[in-house]
């Protein structure tokens, strides 16, 4: 500790919200250069070193083969996949001295398949899954919580190869079995979902969340074991309703009711039912975006969804992607003098009406369904609207927030809703990739096919704060033995040479028994600081030399616990080696 | 072998000129992807890190400590430093989404210097050596020869930072002998020079060449031990020359001699002189570039050299950096109507002259040596003329080339001329970036002190290269032992199935005795392919699983001597871990 490149600080960084990213910085394991770029000192070097120790020991386990692609690619196979465009303002771009336009790459999908299709050519060849741990690159529009979410980053991505179905299947399920154990060894609480694999263009695809409030992702998750992320989650769709009995549609005045709340109350006061009162569940509201393409166009989209939810702009986006949603401006309501603000429905809504604004709805806008909504004119609704009868939507959109207790797509029961952090994602990629670049192979028969792929991310770097987000206390970070920088960390609490000497003594031993020991050496720092940077470092095992070393004891304190027991110091190397 | 991702080449590479290019190539080590960016293969990535494992061992032994820092950086500290401007189009630069200017990090040296001012204070805290083993960007005008000169690479860089200049000369010390310890136990032929620091504005530099013949540098080396790196080379400056016999100089008509040659030619035969005969060392010849800066401003320099020696280039460069050096055009001469081209003489250079270009000399046009030399009239000469009598010059510079015999500057000898790749690079930086940057620490004294830097660089994937530009024959590559990418290459020679059933035993074996083994099982592959790819891959031990089976024996072969031997199928392992 007297050497090492290290300054603990006692106050968090001004610019940390999430508990990961204050203890990182402030017991020297990262070190701030630019927003979302970090440098690692040694203490997190060592951390992230163990981890990518963990991740390919499981990758080779699974017999996928490890390489490293540059990080600086050209344009020409990303503007192949079209990804060159679709990345928009997340991608790096620049020019080389020479004009030609290169890219910091986001991930390698295009790279694999074309080392593939240059190297190989034969069934004979595949399976073949490759890996590389590497530094990538996106250019987030809010980094945020210190390497939780940078722009510079160590991701380990796979790609598998396989000629059919059933094979991308196969290597499918050992990449998901190999993230299970990387999962387990790394000590998290996680979930594996359903994920939507939008921009990525795939078919199958599922997300490793680590579970943690301050995580940037909602998932749910049922009684009965169904687990998605919330941009995955479909809506069970209702039976259509009867509808014989449903009075015709009438507009009503309603003035002052630009909200759903004060419409709901005007309903009950003004138009009150016997059986049960209005709620916002019998509304209809119409939510007009803008939905903008990486390529520069754009085109309005309205939205029908019962009044008792909100558009969830994720959910969106992911349906809508790789276009990005924001929200109708007062110049795009003057283009459109027919939407009343607070008033808008479906009248003037869909391809064939008089906006020509595309009108998609949520799934429980099925046919018969009655509705309360906007009469297209300012204080007006239009009451008993059938969906099917009086309207229809030029089709659904799953862009409805999900809400605690709805119920799970599969039957498994209500929904509860969570928050984690993405730390992995398989993908059954399947043909897109392949076939943009002509990744072919011959198969028995001789005759040429398209290679099917998976691609397989696990974030090495953001592992090391995500660790911390489910392993920490008010006094520090703990670390699980694996992943721990060192195994031992050795105080010297006094100032008696004989301590000294023997603690020594103590990190040879530790040393030649394999385990790494970090020495808090310092002749001139109090043992009340030394005990504090030692539990805000996180060393799963703290040996104290202090008073009872006249004794023959140390002391071993566990850093997860808090327990401690006095030790003779004879047995100090056995006690832990034991443990492991 | 049948899984590995791997595809060997019978052709060189259309774009591949030296031999590791080459053979990194056909024998399935790296891949191009973009000119002087290369992807690195399941064989190549092996090597890559096992010299990276060395390197690690070697900085760690000097107590050095591994951090890493990102690749891409702010501008602002290499703004400070003035290397955004002085590294020129050498740099790759780009702007993130918000406008922000970066950069690809080419060399930390504003980095390091930061985070060591933000983390520590004292002299207490020093000496302090870190090092990062990191991917680095420099868009070279010409990438070239492969892994040799690439546009990204990976080198390990290291900076030390002292209180004064007796802990840099420790610090110096200390890095320069690891680096032979790294040289020597990756089997280097190689040679230590004396430097020019060149743009990094350090005071002494030195640099590990690896002798070869494809080396972009040239150096220099004397029987007594001095070495040089030909820009670092200095003139061995005449004493003056007593003049006091020597006529008045004289112009002479000396119709058609606008080269040495020429002029040459007519002084012998229209001023032949009887003790020797005119050579090319009695003329003087003026030199016109244009030194262009950074910053896009440009200006003339005239050079005056004996008319035996042409200018160096990159001998001249290093003189003017960061300028760079271009011939004087047609303009430029358009632009200086005294300079008559052939023909020009001092009369009208230098900076008090009627064109005002700037004129420095090489250092042996010392006071008292008599020249012969452009009269600044076409077809006319002055002879006689002699320096401190009839001319001066605006001072000297190390331009000319370093000719073969030439002295040592050190009195050790003549120089001979070696062509090497620079593979390691050591530098005194001294203040220079500590300034800029203002790192200081308080000394012993409570001063506020600037600290002292050096800064240590190895080209680590480049050493892939060069290691093989020491060790190959016409049949592939031949591994030094602790770089190759298997410790063995197994072969099973035949289609015998207890071969095979042997050389799986053989695997298991070799694996539990710690070797690493590429086993050659490719079923339908001839014995001679087999053959062919070994020596090609180039792993230092091949063992054959042939005939000799059936008597109990195997072939061990050594990849470097070609010498093969039988060796009881029970002894195998014993034979090879005894030679380790």
């Amino acid at each position: 500790m007297s050497r090492l490149f290290l300054r603990t600080l006692r106050d968090d960084p001004a610019d940390a919200e999430v508990p990961s990213h204050k203890l990182l910085v402030r017991a020297g394991y990262v070190r701030r250069v630019a927003p979302g770029i970090y440098s690692w000192l040694p203490l997190g070097l060592r951390v992230l070193a163990r981890i990518e120790h963990i991740v390919r020991e499981e990758m080779d386990a699974i017999g996928a083969q490890e390489v490293r692609f540059p990080a600086l690619l050209p344009r020409e196979p990303y503007e192949a996949s079209n990804r060159w465009t679709e990345y928009g303002p997340n991608l790096f771009r620049l020019q080389d001295r020479r004009g030609n336009d290169m890219l910091l790459g986001p991930t390698h999908e295009e790279m694999f398949a074309l080392v593939v299709k240059d190297m190989f050519s034969s069934y004979k060849d595949l399976p073949l899954s490759l890996y590389q741990i590497q530094t990538k690159y996106r250019d987030e529009a809010r980094p945020r919580a210190g390497i939780l979410r940078g722009r510079e980053f160590v991701m380990k991505d796979s790609y598998s190869f396989d000629i059919d179905d059933e094979g991308l299947e196969r290597s499918y399920q050992a990449h998901r079995a190999a993230y299970i154990r990387i999962f387990d060894r790394l000590g998290f609480d996680y979930a594996v979902v359903h994920a939507d694999s939008g921009a990525m263009g795939g078919s199958a695809s599922e997300e490793f969340l680590v579970v943690a409030e301050t995580g940037e992702d909602t998932f749910v998750r049922s009684p009965g074991g169904y687990a998605a992320n919330v941009e995955a989650v479909t809506t069970v769709v209702p039976e259509p309703q009867p509808y014989d009995d449903v009075p015709p549609a009438h507009a009503e005045i309603t003035p002052d009711t630009p909200t759903i709340e004060t419409l709901v109350d005007h309903l009950n006061e003004a138009f009150a039912r016997e059986d049960r009162p209005w709620t916002a569940a019998d509304t209809l509201k119409n939510v007009l975006v803008t939905l903008r393409y990486p390529d520069g166009t754009s085109e309005p989209l309205a939205i029908g969804l019962p009044g008792d939810r909100e558009v969830d702009t994720k959910r969106l986006e992911t349906q809508v992607a790789p276009a990005e949603v924001e929200p109708f401006g007062e110049a795009e309501f003057a283009a459109h003098p027919a939407l009343v603000k607070g008033y808008i429905g479906p009248g003037v809504l869909g391809e064939k009406s008089e906006t020509g604004i595309r009108y998609l709805v949520d799934p429980r806008v099925v046919e018969g369904t009655r509705w309360v909504t906007g009469a297209n004119v300012s204080g007006s609704h239009v009451i008993d609207l059938v969906y099917g009868r009086d309207f229809t939507a030029d089709g659904t959109i799953e862009a409805a927030e999900v809400k605690p207790g709805d119920p799970a797509p599969d039957g498994s029961g209500p929904l509860e809703l969570a928050r984690g952090i993405e730390m992995g994602h398989v993908f059954q990629l399947g043909r897109k990739y392949a076939e943009a670049l002509g990744l072919k192979v011959l198969d028995e028969n001789g005759k040429l096919v398209t290679v099917t792929m998976g691609s397989y991310g696990f974030g090495v770097s953001r592992a090391v704060a995500a660790i911390i987000e489910n392993s920490y206390d008010e006094r520090g970070i703990i670390w699980p033995r694996e992943v721990a920088p060192f195994d031992v960390h050795l105080v010297v609490a006094g100032k008696d040479p004989a301590q000294f000497s023997a603690a020594e003594e103590l990190v040879a031993q530790f040393e030649s028994a394999g385990l790494e020991v970090l020495y808090d050496d310092r002749p001139k720092v109090s043992p009340g600081v030394k005990f504090k940077d030692a539990e805000l470092i996180g060393i799963p095992t703290i040996v104290v030399v202090g008073k009872g070393l006249a004794d023959g004891f140390v002391e071993v304190k566990d850093r997860a616990t808090g327990e401690r027991h006095d030790v003779a110091i004879g047995e100090v190397v056995g006690t832990l080696t034991a443990g492991h």
